[in-house]
C-alpha cells in the first residue's frame, strides 16, 4: 500500500477537527496564544512518485474564475490529467471516468487513486483527474502567492465553483472529442467524494453516476450530531481496551498539570523525545490528538503504510504500549510509548519535530472557514478527548481573525441538501453509491443506509477511509475484493442502462 | 381576463427576438443606425391594480449579492409578498405555494397568477412570491440606477443566484416559523417556469414538486432548430390563411421599396396612421414583427384583454382583416388592417405611437446577452418573417456594444442540461409538469414529452402562453378547466406522498 491515502485525511483533520480540538486544549491550558486555527499537517502534498506505474497527458484548459457572476475577471489554468490509451472512442460509447479533484494536487490523488486505473482497461474507459481550483497547478491570478494573498483573491475557492469547472471542461472535452455520447463516470474520495456526489445530484446531465467514497456529506449543520466523529475514534480505542480509553482520557488533565509546573515544559519535552523544547502544551496537544484521530481513521486490519508505516489494527498495538508499560509507568510515559506506535513504529525517530508554526494560508481552511463549516463536539462521557461544545462564536471569529471572512454555516445544506436525505431522495436521483468504513470517524457523517434502488450505501464492517479506491494489492482482504467487485458491478449497471437507453435512441 | 399576462411574453419576445429580427430587418434595411438590440416593450410592468383581490403582506429578506463566492460584497433587500390566511401551519404541514419571480415587479405577477390564489385554500397552502433580483423593488445597491449602471453592477443578475435567493429565503423562513416539515411546491411562468422547472431539478430538497407552465428551457444552444419560434408563428398565420401568411411574407419587400422611395417614410407614416413620421422603417418594423409574434402567443379561442383587448382566434381576425380589405388595397393598407386588429380594436387609437428610443438598460437584455442565449433563426421557405440565420458572432457584438459583456452562449445547457433531457431524467428526478399549448410559440422550445411518471408534460392543442397560471374565469374553455384540474390532481399527488413518507418518518 502507498504512502499517502492518509493525505486525504490529513487535510480534513488538521482543518475541520483540529480548530474545535485546539479549542478545546486552550480551554485546558490557557495561554496567551491564539488557539492554532491551521493544523500542522495542511500541506501534506508530496512530490509526484516518478517511479509511478501510471501514465497520463498533463493539459490544462481556461476556465472562468466566477462561472455565477459575469464580473470582468481574468481566467485561470485548470490542469487535468488525461490517459486515453484503453479508451474504445465515441465510436464505441467508451465511458469516461472523472476523478473529482479535492484539496490537493492532482498528480498525488491520481498516484493514490489506483481502483480507477485499475477498472479503466476492462471498461475501455478513458481517464480524467481535474484538479479543484486553488490547488496545486490550478491558480487563479497566477500563483499561489496571488491566489491566496487575502479574502478577495480566494472568494472564488468554492465546491460550487469546482463543481462547474469540472462540468465545463469535461463539456467542451467531449465536444472536442465528438464524444457527447460517451458516459462519465465520477469518483471522489473525502471531500473529493462529495464533489462527486454532489456533481452527480446537480449535473445528472453530466454524469452518469458517482462513486463516493468516505463522503461526510452529512457532517454539517445539525445533521449528525457533532460528537459524532469524536465518539468514533473513543470507541476504535474503547473497544480495543477500555483501561487504555482511560488512560487517554485522563492524560489531559496530566499533561495541563506537568505543564503548568515548574520545569514541567522541559519535563514533557523530554518524556516525548521532542528536538526542541516546547513554549507551551499546544503543540504537544495538537500532536496526539492527531495521532488518535489519524489511527481512527487508518485502523485496517493488515499492515499499510500510509503517512506513517503502521501494523495491521494499529490501535490495539497502540493500546497494547500504553497498557503493557512497565509497572510504575506514568499517565504520560504510557501515552508517549503508545503515540511511537503511530509516529515511530519503525523505530527509527530520535527526536520528534512539532510543527512549531501551524498558521499560515491554506486552502482547506479557507473552504471550511467560508462553507464547510462542519460542527465537532466531544462529549464529556463517551469521548476519551476534552470535553467540548461546539462554539460556532469562536469558530466565526477565528476566521474573521485568520481570513478576514465569515462563515455560511447554512450555506451547504441550503445548496446541497442534506437534512432529511433519505426522503428527499427516495424518488429523486439516482445511480450513487456511498462507500464507508465503519472504522472511519467521517463514517458517521456520510450516508449509511440505501436510500433508493440506485442511491446505495457500500459499509465494510472493517474499512476504514476510502481505502476501495486505492490499488487492489494482493494483501486486500475479502470484504475489499468484494466492495470492489460489487462497485464494479454497479458502475457496469450504470453504463449499461445508459447504452441501453441510448441504443433505445437510434432504433426509433 | 386581466390585461397583463401578455407582459410575460413580451418580456421575453422583444428582448431575446428582436435583436435577431432587428437583425434581419437591418439586412433588409441598411441602415446607419445599429439595429435596436432592446425591444421596444422592455418595460411592460405596470403599476399594481389597487383593485386587487389578493391579499398579501410586503416584506424584505437580506440577501447575500453572491452566493457562489465570499467577496465581501453589499446585502440587498429582496421584495416578498406572503400570504399566511389559508395556510394550516406547521401542525398539520401545511404546503407552501412558491411562485418563482421572474424578470418583472412581483406585484404584478402576484396579480396575475390567480391560479395560485385560486386553488392555495383548498390546499391550506402559504402562499409566497419573491421578486427576482434586479427587478421591481429587489434592486442590488440601493437603487435600479445603481444596479444598473455597468457590467460590473450587473454581473449578479444570473438565474443561479436568483435561485440561490428562493433556496436561501425559503430556508430561512420555514426555520423561523418551525416549518421545516410543510412542503414547498413551486410555480412559474415563461421564464419564471424554467426557473421553476430548474429549482425542482437543483433544491429537490427545497421544494416537492414544480409547475413549470410554458418554460422554454430547451431554447437553447442547439437543443431544438432555431427556426422553431418563427415557423410555430408563421404556421398560426398560415393556418388560418394561406393568402394572408402570402401577404405578410411578401409585405416586408414592399416596406423596403416604399422605404426607398422619395417620400418613402412619410408616405409609410401615413400608411400607417403613426403620430410622428419615421426616421427609418426600423421602428415599423419592430412594430409589425412584434404584433405578428404578440398574436400567436395570445391566440386564444376567446375574447381576451391582455396588453391589448383581443377577440377570440385574433389571429383568424387579422387574416380576416387582411384577406378582405377592399379590392385595390396595396399589401401595406391591407397589413395596416390586419395589425389593426392587434394594435386598435377598440377603435379608440387615432394615431400610432412607435417607441423611438427602444435603447436603454434593462434586465432581461442583460440576461439575454450574458446566460440566456437563445438562437432564433427565420427560415425563408417556412416563414413569413425575412429569412434570416441566426448569427452569433453579431449577436456577440451586440453585446459587447450594449452591455460591455461577452455572453457566455454554452452556459446555460452546462449547468442546467437541456440535451437530450428524456434520457437524463428518465431515471433522474421527479415531480416537474411542463404546461403547454401548442399555439405558443415558445411551446417548441418546451418539453412536450412524458420524460418518466413523474416529468409530465401537460399540453393543450388549443393552448397558448401560460394561461393555466392565470385566474379561472367563467369563459374558460372545457380543455382549460381539465387542464388545471390535472395540475391540481399532481399538485395533490406530490404533497399525499411527501406526507406519507413523513407519516412512515414518524411511526419507525
Amino acid at each position: 500500500m502507498a504512502s499517502s491515502t492518509v493525505s486525504f485525511i490529513i487535510i480534513i483533520i488538521t482543518t475541520v477537527l483540529l480548530p474545535s480540538l485546539s479549542s478545546q486544549l486552550s480551554d485546558l491550558f490557557p495561554s496567551n496564544n491564539p488557539p492554532p486555527f491551521l493544523g500542522k499537517h495542511s500541506h501534506p502534498i508530496k512530490q509526484p512518485n516518478h517511479h509511478q506505474q501510471y501514465r497520463y497527458e498533463t493539459r490544462y484548459f481556461s476556465q472562468p474564475l466566477d462561472h455565477f457572476s459575469f464580473l470582468d475577471l481574468p481566467r485561470f489554468r485548470q490542469r487535468y490529467l488525461i490517459n486515453t490509451e484503453h479508451w474504445v472512442g465515441p465510436s464505441r460509447s467508451g465511458p469516461i471516468f472523472l476523478y473529482c479533484g479535492n484539496e490537493g494536487d492532482i498528480e498525488w490523488f491520481a498516484v493514490n487513486t489506483g481502483f480507477v486505473w485499475d477498472i479503466a482497461p476492462r471498461f475501455g474507459a478513458m481517464i480524467l483527474f481535474p484538479e479543484h481550483r486553488y490547488y496545486g497547478d490550478s491558480m487563479p491570478f497566477g500563483s499561489k502567492e496571488e491566489a491566496y494573498r487575502n479574502a478577495t483573491t480566494l472568494s472564488y475557492l468554492t465546491a460550487e465553483q469546482a463543481l462547474a469547472d469540472f462540468a465545463v471542461l469535461i463539456t467542451d472535452l467531449k465536444k472536442n472529442l465528438s464524444a457527447e455520447g460517451c458516459p462519465v463516470v465520477l469518483f471522489g474520495g473525502s471531500y473529493g467524494g462529495m464533489l462527486a456526489a454532489w456533481m452527480r445530484l446537480k449535473y445528472p446531465h453530466i454524469a452518469v453516476g458517482a462513486l463516493a467514497s468516505s463522503a461526510p456529506i452529512l457532517q454539517f449543520e445539525d445533521i449528525v450530531p457533532p460528537e459524532t466523529f469524536y465518539n468514533i475514534v473513543s470507541n476504535s480505542f474503547k473497544r480495543e481496551s477500555s483501561s487504555c480509553f482511560d488512560t487517554i482520557k485522563n492524560s489531559w488533565n496530566a499533561l495541563r498539570s506537568e505543564g503548568q509546573k515548574e520545569d514541567g515544559l522541559k519535563q514533557l519535552s523530554k518524556t516525548f523525545h521532542l528536538c526542541r523544547e516546547l513554549t507551551s502544551v499546544q503543540g504537544l496537544s495538537d500532536w496526539l490528538d492527531s495521532a488518535y484521530s489519524y489511527l481512527a481513521m487508518v485502523n485496517y486490519p493488515y499492515p499499510s503504510n500510509f503517512l506513517m508505516p503502521l501494523p495491521g489494527h494499529p490501535i490495539r498495538e497502540v493500546c497494547k504500549k500504553i497498557d503493557g508499560s512497565p509497572a510504575g509507568s506514568s499517565i504520560l510515559e504510557r501515552i508517549f510509548n503508545g503515540v511511537s506506535v503511530y509516529y515511530n513504529y519503525t523505530g527509527e525517530v530520535d527526536c520528534f519535530q512539532l510543527d512549531d508554526d501551524p498558521h499560515g494560508m491554506d486552502g482547506w481552511n479557507w473552504q471550511a472557514c467560508t462553507e464547510m463549516v462542519m460542527p465537532m463536539s466531544s462529549d464529556q462521557n463517551t469521548s476519551m478527548f476534552p470535553a467540548y461544545d461546539w462554539d460556532y462564536s469562536a469558530f466565526r471569529e477565528g476566521c474573521q481573525r485568520d481570513f478576514r471572512v465569515t462563515p455560511r454555516p447554512r450555506w451547504i445544506t441550503t445548496e446541497f441538501g442534506g437534512h432529511d436525505i433519505g426522503h428527499v431522495l427516495k424518488s429523486f436521483g439516482s445511480n450513487i453509491v456511498f462507500s464507508n468504513g465503519l472504522l472511519d470517524p467521517w463514517s458517521g457523517g456520510s450516508v449509511l443506509k440505501n436510500i433508493s434502488e440506485t442511491i446505495i450505501a457500500l459499509i465494510t464492517k472493517e474499512g476504514a477511509h476510502h481505502i476501495d479506491l486505492r490499488a487492489s494489492s494482493t494483501e486486500d482482504p475479502d470484504w475489499l475484493v468484494e466492495q470492489r467487485a460489487t462497485e464494479i458491478k454497479l458502475i457496469q449497471g450504470w453504463i449499461y442502462n445508459y447504452s441501453k437507453k441510448m441504443k433505445a435512441t437510434f432504433e426509433i
